[in-house]
């Protein structure tokens, strides 16, 4: 019986590596991993390829075909009940003769939720369920969490120089990190759904906040300015057509703007902060009704300050080039009031580091 | 003939390990080690254990005993030929009976330079220079740069949160780092001839400055003070029995506070800078004369700054803690003027990262 316990945490092991495969193709679907095994043996693998694609389980049936009878599926959620863009993976899993299915936790989605295990219960098939289920939710922490709160899990992205400079005293941020790790930035860029800046980073920078290195899909750019100023002369705006522009103003934002924006292909989004706020969190509700999974805030410091200070950052990434740039002024990547005490400074949990050529990244999560 | 060189490296490098193991203990010395080797077979090993001990030649000798008569001796550094703390280690390997000596480079020091390969070779040994040279080289780094320049080798060391604050906008710095990563600065310092900080550093946080965690060595402790205002009441004053403080005053000191921390027992270096500033290169030269072998820079950001911009510092090791402080503010480790553009930035060389606990290190080679 523990033996039995430890394959199954093997083979679930190998279902979580498949389900990573579909990062930046499934969302706002979760990402699923599928093996079916007969007599000790991988008959069958599977993961969800692409958003409106054949589900993780369907690929794994269908590769292991007769072989699926009497087997064991592993699955790295609970297989879904309902027509959505697909027909229900429980009904095929039936259909397959599989004898036993282990999985991870039930689908958070009410349309799912509990209903597949029940399914294949009802036929008769033994589920197992709990299998790795904390590794399960933290891969797909971002599709957890727009189920569950309605928002897109934030990712808060810097670069800066081992002194803490994102930038020189001048402004200039170009280039602080290797090519190698802006490359990645890139790779990450692909597995977004929104890239959001401020939109000061915009004036500055002309970014195109597109995907460029490796061929990835291209994220929606969503860009913080309460007063609908974007230039129509930007970057931006000259490539519309490449991926959409969301634009989140303020109430107070003048509406003739708000309109040649409107019209120059941008999607406007109005929120209710005080003054000339953007109120971000009800931006956050907004874009996760719009079903952005994930999103990663690039930048500049006013937005990182206020999206820590608000406690709506699920995770950072920092790259630190080991350079040394200096200066005295306001270019550090955190702002704002600051904490008095070190014992109160924000703590970053599950830290892990990795290597660029010779810069170190540095990502964890908060809350 | 390339398999006897393969066979020196590996030699090398055990002797390379060897010379390490003296690291704090045999400065303002080198730190040398010494493998000796006949058929094949390690007969002798040693390394300098303690400044005004035996070398390590002498060390491997004497565990070699009658197996050293025709054997190789690998050495990190050219034998010295001179008599000084100890008997000039060329005799004893010519009375060993060492039939060939494998090193690295001559001894920078003038007064061994070159004689003691000369000595060897006209007894009738062969020598073998510049095996691992590089690498010898930058182990004993320090060493080489006190001969070269008469300066102390300069490591800046900082602990900042991951967006780059030493401090919190009220001053606190109390611990931004784990306990590990503390720890680990004892261990650094007890292997350094000095720890240096600036007189604000002192009055904000009245610290030791010795080395408390592991048993090491004290350092000396070095303060730049340049209107000779260091408390007589202060952590440092009433220690200084454990280890000799030095306080760095600018020419326009008050005389009378100058006379006052001598008599205090502690040692004052006066330097001409301009104004009321210490001149820190006059003080490394002066600091050198007393054969201080390397020094570890602690801060604050005042001194860091000026030895950056001065390019006097040689090594930079940054304790980065996963924790988020923010706050505008001149908390950076790094202030002044700074770059204008990122190009422009000072470059870090042979970069390293490690870890204590989820802080990360990252460190590495100026100039």
């Amino acid at each position: 019986m523990p033996l039995m316990k430890e394959h199954d945490e093997e083979y679930m092991t190998l279902a979580l590596e498949l389900a990573e495969k579909g990062r930046g193709m499934v969302e706002p679907n979760p990402m699923v991993g599928a093996v079916i095994v007969k007599n000790n043996e991988i008959v069958g693998k599977g993961y969800h390829k692409n958003y409106g694609g054949a589900h993780a389980e369907i690929h794994a049936i269908n590769e292991g075909g007769v072989n699926c009878k009497g087997a064991t599926l592993y699955v790295t959620m609970e297989p879904c009940a309902h027509y959505g863009k697909t027909a229900p993976c429980a009904a095929a899993i039936i259909l397959a003769g599989i004898a036993k299915v282990v999985t991870t936790c039930v689908d958070p989605n009410p349309v799912t939720s509990g209903k597949g295990v029940k399914q294949l219960q009802a036929a008769g098939i033994t589920v197992r369920m709990g299998v790795m289920e904390d590794q399960a939710k933290k891969l797909n922490a971002p599709f957890f969490k727009l189920i569950q709160k309605g928002m897109p899990y934030i990712i808060v992205k810097w670069a800066m120089s081992i002194d803490g400079k994102i930038a020189t005293v001048t402004g200039d941020s170009k280039w602080i990190t290797s090519e190698e790790s802006r490359r990645y930035v890139h790779t990450l860029r692909s597995q977004v759904d929104g890239v959001m800046v401020g939109i000061n980073t915009v004036l500055k920078d002309d970014p195109l906040l597109t995907c460029r290195f490796n061929g990835g899909r291209n994220p929606k750019r969503i860009i913080i300015d309460s007063r609908a100023s974007l230039p129509l002369t930007s970057a931006l705006i000259r490539t519309v057509q490449q991926s959409e522009i969301i634009i989140a103003v303020s109430k107070n934002a003048p509406q003739k703007k708000v309109e040649i924006l409107r019209q120059s292909g941008c999607r406007v989004i109005e929120t209710n902060g005080d003054y000339d706020h953007v109120d971000l969190k009800e931006l956050f509700l907004k874009l996760g009704s719009m079903r952005l999974t994930n999103i990663m805030v690039e930048g500049g410091s006013k937005i990182i300050t206020s999206l820590l200070k608000e406690r709506l950052a699920d995770k950072i990434i920092v790259f630190i080039a080991p350079i040394i740039i200096g200066g005295c002024g306001d270019t550090s990547p955190v702002l704002g009031k600051g904490v008095e005490n070190v014992c109160d400074a924000l703590k970053i949990r599950e830290v892990r580091h990795y290597r660029f050529s010779d810069d170190i990244v540095v990502e964890g999560l908060l809350n």
